[in-house]
C-alpha cells in the first residue's frame, strides 16, 4: 500500500556479504525482516510479486560485477522504482578462526573479484598461499568458518556472522573503493526533495543518429542538470537499439529536472523513470557534494520566467 | 484600447515611397487614416504617444539602411510589439513625365542606394545620364514631376501618386530583391496563431562569455524553434553587452516557443518580447514555407510529456 | 603588388564626413591621395578595377545605414579583404558661420538619421529650429556655410573644412556611440598576427535546416572562438539561403581559428573569408579586451595534441 | 616485438568457457599457444611482462560481470591496447552426461549469471530441478561430466570439451545476446584501418562541471564521430574525478577522429588511447553496420579545407 513504511526486506544473498551490511544501515530494515535472495532477478521478482516491501541490490559495483544484471532488470518486466542509494566502503578484511597466526595460512577462500582487489596485499603477505574461488564473500567466510580453507577474504560482517577473527583490515589496494547499492519498491510517489537528491532513468534512442546522444546531454545542459553517471548497454531485444542508463542531480519534482524529464520523453525512443532518491551521504558527512544550480537555473527563476510569459501572452507586459 | 482595430495609422514618410506602397496593402489601413512621419523614430513615438494606433516602418531592407534604426527604436523606450510584417518585392521604376524618351534623359534622380541597386540597369540604359541623389523615393519621384531632373529611379507608388510614365519596369539588378517592413503598436495581446507565425526578440547577452549565444541557440534548437533572421548589435549604452535581434519561427501561444522564452529569459541577461505575427504570405501563395515541428515537439508532444511526468510525480505510473 | 604598402586610398564621401575623418587616422593614408567615392560600390570597384589600393567604407554603423551596403557588396562580385578597422566615436558637433549664437537659430540642416540621434539634444536647446534634411553630414556642413541654413550637425572634420564654429560638442544621445569603419584592399596575405585580432566571414547555410546556424557555432564554440558580431541578411538569389557575416576573435593564423575555419568550410554551404585584422584600440588603450584563449585552446595546446596524436599513430606512446 | 604476429596467447579461464570459444576464432590463436589465466588481471598481466603476446578478454558482457574489471585494468598500470573484438552469440546450451534424459535431471550446475540468463527456459522445462551455482560455465559442464551434477548451463565448447550431450540449445531468454570480446596486446602500431573500425578510449573528466560530458561530445558530433558505446565509472583514486570509456566508431588514422581525439586531449583531464581495430562481422554478414561519414566530413573534405585554409594563409585565394 503506498504510503506505508516497507516491512518485509529482501536483498542479494547470501548472508554475510556486503549487500546484507548495506541493508542494515537502513533504520526500517533494522526493525523488518531480512530474507537473502539468490540473484538480484529472484530478488527484484520477490518485490513485484508483493512478496517483500523493498529489494536491496548493488548498482554500481566494484566487486561482483552484478551491475548489468541489476539494470537489466530494472528496465524490463514491470516498473520498479529506487527509493534509496546506499554506498558502502568496500573494507575488505582477512578472517580465520581464533588462533590462527598469519603465517600458518596456506589457503584462502576468497570470491575471484574479491581476491583481484586485494592482488597487492596478497603478494606482499601470504604470497605462498593458495587462493580458492568461492561463489561469494559470504561463502568464504562460512569456507573458513568450517575449517575447509585457513582464512577468508571477506566483509566485516562476514567475518563476525561466522565468529571469524580479523587478523588484517582494510586489504583492498584501493583504499577508497565504494559499492552502491539500491533500496528498489514498487512504483508510488517518490520520497519528498531533500535538496540533494538523485534520479535514475533508462532512456531509449536509435544508435545510428549521428548526435543522438548529443541531442539527450543537451536536453538536460540546457536546463543544468548534472550527471553523475551514465552507461550505455545495446539492449538484447535488437540491433540497433541503445539504452543509457543516467543518474541526474535533482529530483523530480524540481522544475528544471521535470522539464529535462519531459524534454526527454519527446526526443527519444523511451524513457523509463527509475526513481528520485536521497544523494548518500556518510556518517562524517562527506561524500559528492551537490552542484548548485546555474545562474538562472533554481526553482524560483523558472517561477519567474512562467510569470513573464503569461503577461506577454496576455498582453499586459509591462 | 486592446482589441480595437486601428483606424489611425502612420508611415515612415515621404508619401510616394516603398513604406506607403506597403501600407496600402493593410486592409484596416485603407479604410483608416495614413500619415507619413519623417523618421522611423518619430512615427514609433506616435504610437507610443497614443496619436497613431499603429506604425509602418521597415524591418529588413535592402534600400535605405533603416533597419538598424527600427531594430533600436524597438529594444528602447517603451515597448512596443510587431503585429503583422509586409514583404514588399523592391520593384523599382523609372519614371518620368509623359513624353519623355529614354534617349532624351539626361539627369536621374534616386536615393544613393536606389542607383546602387540599379547599377546595373543604369550602366546599360542611360551611361551617359547623371545620377543625382536625393534623400528618398518620393522626393525623386516628385522631382521629376516638378521638372527638376528628367526621370526618377522610384518605387511603383511613386509614379503612379506624381502621374509620371513608367519608361521601364523592374529595374533593380536583383529581381527577387524584397523588403520587409512591419507594422508596430503598443503592447496587447498578440493577434491568434495561425499555424505560421514568427516571434520578434531582442535578447541581451554579456559579449565576453566565451559560449554565450551558443547557449541562447541551444534553447531554440533543444526545443525545435528555428531562427529565420539574427542579428547582432552593439547596445549604445556599455560596451561588452550585446543585443540580439532574432526572429523565430512559431507563436507565443505555442507550448515549445514558450519554454524557450521562458529558458532565454532565464540564461540572459535580457530578454524584449518584440511581437508574434503571421509570417507573410504573397498573393500567389509564395514565399518561405514554414518549417514543422521536429518530432516530439508538436503541442501534443508537449501535453502527453506533461501529463507522464504528472504521473510519476503522484506515483502513478504505469 | 602584394607586399607593396598601399598610397592611393579611396573612401565614402563626400568630404568633410566620419569617413574621412577615419580614414585621416591611418597613418598611410596620410602620405598618400584621398579620393571621396559617390558610393560604397563604387569605392570597392575601385579597388577591384585596381585604379585605388585600398578603400575606407562603414562596416557597422549607427548612421548612414551602409552596413548593408557594404557587406553585401564585399559578399559577392571579385574577393576583397578587410585589412584594418577603424572605429570612430560618434561625435557630432553644432556647427555655424563665426559670429552666429545659438538663439539665432532657425534653420538646422542635417542627415535624417544624425537628426534622429541629436533628437533629445535638439529638443532641449533649439525646439523651435526647423530641422532640414540633407544627403549627408558634409552637406550639412557644407549648407551652413554657404547660408542656405544657419546651422549644421555635422562631424568636427566638416565643421573644420568649412571653416564652422563649433556652437556645441558632443550632441548625440548616445556619448558612446561609435562607427566602425574597415579599410578594404584586394586579396593578399593577412597583416601579422598581433595577438588581438579579428577575421571576418560570409558564412551560407541552407535555412531551411533546422540547427544550421547551432552547427556553425558549434565549430567556433569547440575551438573556443568568440564571436563579437554575427548577422544575417538573406541573399538576394534565392529564397531559402541565408548568409551570415561573422566577426571572430582571432587571426587565421591562429591554429584554433584555422581548423574553425575549416569545420565551417566543411559543413556549410560556402564560407568566404573577408580578412584578418588588428582590432581597434582607442589612442587611451580603452576598447574591447580580448577574450584569452580557454584552457586547451592555446596553440601550443594544439601543438602538444598533435604530438601526442602522432605517438599514437606510430604506436610509439608512451 | 612490433609488427611481429603474435603466438602465445592468453584468454581468462577456465577451458570450456566463452573467452576460450571467442580465442578460437582468431585464426593466429589457432596456430599459437592457448593458456587459460585466472582472471582479467592475471590475463592483462600476462601481456604487460611479456609472457604473453596477447590476452583475450570480456570487454562488454551480459554474463560473468567482467566488463568493470576489464575497463579498470586497461585505464590503470602500464598502457595495453585493444587489437581485434570478437562478438559471440550467448548461446547457452544444457549439457548432460550421454544418455541422461530431460525427465531424468535432478540438479543443475550453472554459474549464477548464466541461470539468471536462462530462467524462463529453466521454469518451462525443469521447473522441479534444483540450480546449483558454481564459478563458471567451464567449471559447470566440468561438474556435470563428473557426475556431481545431472545438467550444466554452459557453453557449446564447454559441453564439447567434456563430451557432454547437448539435451537443448539456444536456451537463453534473449536469443540475440552477444558477448563481446577484446583482443589485448602492449603498444604498438594499430592495425591499418578497413573502412569499418572502432577507436576506444578512456576519458577523465572532472564531474562537477556542468556541461563537462556536453563538451566531450561536441568534440566528436562536430566532427561527425558517431559513439557505439559509453561508460562513465568512478575512479578508485579520488571522489569528483570520472572516467568515461567510448567505443568510437573510425579508425585513429582517419582525420576526423584525430582531430576529434586532439580535441578530447585539449579540454579533458586526461584521455588514454585503448586502441583502433575492424569492428567484428559475424561470418554471414551480419552486424552493426557502420554509419557513413556525414556531409563534409570525409578524408577528402578535411584535405579540400586544409588546401583552402593554406591559400588563404598565403594569400593566394582565389
Amino acid at each position: 500500500m503506498p504510503g506505508t513504511p516497507p516491512t518485509r526486506f529482501v536483498y542479494l544473498g547470501p548472508e554475510g556479504t556486503f549487500a546484507e551490511q548495506a541493508l542494515r544501515t537502513v533504520p526500517a530494515a533494522e526493525r523488518g525482516t531480512r530474507t537473502p535472495a539468490r540473484s538480484v532477478g529472484e530478488a527484484l521478482d520477490n518485490v513485484r510479486a508483493g512478496e517483500a516491501d523493498a529489494a536491496l541490490v548493488p548498482l554500481e559495483n566494484s566487486i561482483g560485477g552484478a551491475v548489468g544484471v541489476t539494470l537489466d532488470e530494472m528496465a524490463e518486466g514491470d516498473p520498479l522504482v529506487i527509493t534509496r542509494e546506499v554506498v558502502l566502503p568496500v573494507e575488505f578484511v582477512l578472517g580465520a578462526r581464533p588462533g590462527t597466526a598469519l603465517h600458518d595460512i596456506r589457503s584462502v577462500a576468497a570470491h575471484p573479484q574479491a581476491s583481484t582487489q586485494c592482488r597487492n596485499w596478497l603478494r606482499g603477505h601470504l604470497p605462498d598461499a593458495t587462493v580458492v574461488d568461492v561463489l561469494s564473500n559470504g561463502a568464504a567466510a562460512g569456507g573458513a568458518a568450517s575449517g575447509e580453507y585457513d582464512a577468508a577474504i571477506c566483509a566485516p560482517i562476514g567475518a563476525a556472522r561466522h565468529r571469524l577473527a580479523v587478523l588484517a583490515n582494510k586489504i583492498a589496494d584501493h583504499p577508497d573503493a565504494v559499492t552502491r547499492f539500491a533500496l528498489v519498491s514498487r512504483p508510488g510517489p517518490p520520497p519528498p526533495p531533500t535538496g540533494d537528491d538523485l534520479t535514475s532513468l533508462a532512456v531509449y534512442i536509435a544508435h545510428d543518429r549521428v548526435g543522438a546522444l548529443l541531442s539527450v546531454l543537451m536536453e538536460l545542459a540546457v536546463r543544468g542538470v548534472n550527471l553523475t553517471r551514465i552507461e550505455s548497454r545495446p539492449t538484447g531485444e535488437a540491433l540497433g537499439r541503445y539504452v543509457f542508463f543516467l543518474d541526474c542531480a535533482g529530483h523530480v519534482a524540481d522544475v528544471r529536472l521535470g522539464e529535462a524529464l519531459q524534454g526527454l520523453r519527446r526526443v527519444c525512443a523511451d524513457v523509463r523513470f527509475l526513481g528520485s532518491y536521497p544523494r548518500h551521504r556518510f556518517g562524517d558527512g562527506s561524500g559528492d557534494r551537490p552542484v548548485p544550480a546555474p545562474a538562472g537555473l533554481s526553482d524560483a527563476d523558472y517561477a519567474d520566467a512562467a510569470a513573464w510569459l503569461s503577461r506577454i501572452r496576455a498582453g499586459t507586459l509591462p
